[in-house]
């Protein structure tokens, strides 16, 4: 698709920009408004410096990155919007640093934020920990703020908690809408969002949630397959039901990868570990309970194994509007005979689509910009302008 | 104290600016002078960020940091400071770097200096050790920009050493001087630096003695207060004696902590190990001896279980001036009942000053940036003057 | 030598800047064109450092770095260059990143590329292995540019491979330039490359392979000697005699660091391993072999310790041209009675030339800066002219 620079900045003026609040958490707690203008500015911040252009707002100020899980893409990713923004980077390690001895969060929160303007947060590996632990921050960095300790709120971004991946589902959005020519064309369409085999263990649900929480809200009709006990959490599955009903989408569950498939103009196969098993997996986790892990690991591969078959491949692709439903992934995916000998997609399958993921991926920096500008503003029209009446080059 | 930006920058380009020097270690090497102005530029500084305008004084350039012992507050106070500048920061792990395997300071401190603005080094493991690492690094670089192997002499800033805490003392002068409205309100104010109790030992003593060699040049009347064999450096003691002499003001030393607070203006309430055994642990440090380490930790610990009482609490807050002196803490305190059982401070107390004690921490950034200008240039009001004459927004 | 900034700008800007290529790996790919440039480029960037102007190019965007060896220089001068340049750094963590876990290069380098301006990469450990995975990493951010993936194609840098050093020698080449007085000064200068003692064992052969790569190109006669069996890649010892035939100039190869000496104008004298136990090294760290590693460390140092005369000592200086031929080291060297109790140099001689080695380090960060400009940008002449014309001092 194809966008004209100038359009898409009137198109982005036309919304009203009231308050979007200071935070970016789970896509299901912002307002429809706020989601599209998101992704609607990540396309234009995108084709600026396509255009080999800077949107730099910040003549100077700190970006926080706080990764309580390894992350070599989302790293990159946030780094890459911050610096593109004109912030520096200052990665709060917990190794490091004095959290790990006992200091509250609130203190620490406000401690590092006197003149920051972005924090992003990865704290994925703890079922029910990752976004009380963000909400736990901005309530500090609300009481900062108003206690006049912090001269400015930094927006607060999630990198990937336990619940949502917002950074990833809204690319994805981005790269759906940049697929299928606009938000109007991705009304009926079938997304299946299905769980895929992989040889490891205890991926995260927050990428499944985020789809599923998402894609209804453009009227995208979502099937999420996977065998059974490989449940995600009820709250999001009963959000996504309430928010299809309302959209006049469907929302449907099968333990049939092939079902999902049939007719799908987009599949996304993903590999995730079934929520007892994470929740078993946060208790060992905190209890440090090794034997345990080890025990929950062999018994959790073994029941994979019995999955062997739900991968991506050409045959199941041959299901699928036309045979050629877009496939998406997160990455790194498991690839058969590539990544690991039996996983979430055929060599074939990937290859053939190897650019599109990229293309896929490449619009989560832009995405984390476009959240750090929403949320950190009172009036982020002003700031949108500023850019487009000084677009200058880059170099 | 709500201060005039103009007035304030007014009152600043007062000052002569003669030769600062290009370190800034201990605050008892500076003149009067050069501390005043330190603490005025910072606040200046902090007034300018809070208005959401930018003292941004370099294109580009490189800070560096170098942290041999582990750090949170004072890593992105350092890096909040440099950002604002306009610096990058690069951090040297002497970890990773090749430092560990023999390489002189002096080498390794010019090879990393070519376009360093900037360089704030902590050092406070070992007693005897971080000045002196120091003053080499100091020497290196005079050596370096002498030889015209260095394009410039950076500004070199102790971010806590073995003698003194100039960035944390700073910043607390900063916050005395807000809260009771200018330098001259502080003259005979009361200070109680008193230790305090905590469960965990080996404590540095450069707080203490930062606050007892700088408060007394203003006229402040400071009371140390430790237990029988807690003492401080010979050397700082003697240093704030004399001080205490020449600008007619009161220093005392008590091993009651309650005579400490008695009428006190400012309380100061903090754990540190005893001088003593700061000397054995060096000793142990450099020997490897784990054991040894051990053993010193359990006797010290046992030792200052005799002082439990040695909390700050309502009790003694109530023999303060009007029941209401200032409760001070360079952050993370030991909470009782809040990180610890039984610690330096109740949790009321700290409760009641919490927003103090963020506020008090918020002033150091802005000093390391202050100090940052002061130590650079030779012609410091020319960068200061360019600063108000291109006051933009940050954004 | 003393130059003039607008007359070395008016030197640059004769040459023709036909397509130098996006990556500099090795010299020996490199046209002399493009080493020229890059040298007079580095010397004029330099240059206006010194003065204290900018020669900042890019408003904002990442530099990313990938070490997977250890090091304190060359992370600080490219980290120095990068900043230098408007960049922001991104070091990409092998350990902490998922490349660990089996993750294809050709997708990681295209995840994080998405807003790279330059990649620097160090990887001397493996011999087979640095080379091959730079021009993995060449491969897929060509790929990825072609398919639209990356708005750019970031400039990829050596910063030292197992088989050459490139921003290494041609920093050796600025201070050789410097020091003589121009490149038609060098032709005939005499060069002892030379193996020296070191106690360490498992050195790069990268340095000198550099050097003897390099060197013979500018008319300069250089001498390799080592002791028997410390041999160099037959590749690296095949070009350099081809490109001495071209130019005219002699390439002999020595057991005797003497016969090396005598006559020299500049002496190199360092210490490597033998080809045939770095290949040795490469199986067994491969193989995570620590005891056939220890087994190979033992005898290798034994074999070490037949040639501990090889040290740079004043006797052997007295052989050179006039008593003074120039001394050159990468730095850090082992140096008699400082780092090590017999090492590659004397302390006499090291301290007599210690500051020339300094100043010869001095340069690296503004050749990776050039490297930088000339491998990022199609037309880098109007680049550099853009520079020329904003000349404004640095803060």
């Amino acid at each position: 698709m194809r966008e004209n620079m100038t359009k898409l900045f009137e198109k982005i003026m036309d919304f009203k920009f009231d308050n979007y609040g200071r935070n970016f958490l789970l896509t299901k707690d912002k307002s429809f408004d706020h989601i599209q203008v998101t992704i609607l500015l990540a396309n234009w911040l995108k084709l600026i410096h396509q255009n080999h252009k800077s949107f730099r707002v910040f003549d100077n100020g700190l970006a926080i990155s706080i990764f309580r899980d390894n992350s070599t893409r989302t790293r990159f990713s946030y780094s890459s919007a911050a610096h593109a923004l004109g912030l520096g980077v200052q990665d709060l390690d917990e190794v490091k640093s004095q959290i790990a001895h006992g200091e509250t969060v609130r203190e620490t929160a406000n401690m590092i934020s006197f003149l920051a303007e972005m924090i992003g947060i990865r704290d994925d590996m703890y079922l029910g920990e990752g976004h009380t632990y963000m909400q736990e921050v901005s309530d500090a960095l609300d009481l900062g703020y108003e206690e006049g300790v912090l001269h400015q709120r930094p927006g607060l971004i999630n990198l990937q908690c336990d619940i949502d991946h917002p950074t990833q589902s809204m690319a994805d959005l981005c790269k759906l809408r940049d697929y299928f020519g606009g938000f109007d064309n991705l009304k009926g369409k079938k997304v299946a969002m299905t769980w895929a085999y992989s040889p490891s263990y205890g991926k995260p649900l927050s990428v499944p949630q985020g789809i599923i929480t998402l894609l209804p809200r453009l009227g995208m009709d979502v099937t999420l397959a996977h065998p059974q006990g490989y449940n995600l959490l009820d709250s999001e599955i009963e959000y996504a039901q309430k928010v299809a009903s309302e959209s006049n989408s469907k929302f449907t569950i099968t333990n049939s990868m092939e079902e999902a498939f049939r007719g799908a103009d987009i599949v996304y196969p993903k590999s995730w570990a079934p929520m007892q098993v994470m929740q078993e997996r946060t208790e060992l986790l905190m209890a440090k309970d090794k034997v345990g892990l080890d025990e929950l690991e062999k018994s959790c591969l073994a029941n994979n194994k019995k999955y062997v078959n739900w991968e991506c491949d050409r045959d199941k692709m041959n299901l699928t509007k036309d045979k050629k439903a877009l496939y998406m992934h997160c990455l790194p995916a498991d690839i058969t005979d590539v990544s690991c000998s039996q996983g979430e997609v055929s060599k074939e399958v990937f290859e053939e689509y190897r650019r599109e993921t990229y293309h896929q991926a490449s619009f989560k920096p832009f995405i984390i910009a476009a959240m750090g500008i929403l949320t950190r503003f009172d009036s982020p029209g002003q700031i949108i302008s500023k850019i487009q009446n000084n677009l200058n080059y880059r170099f």
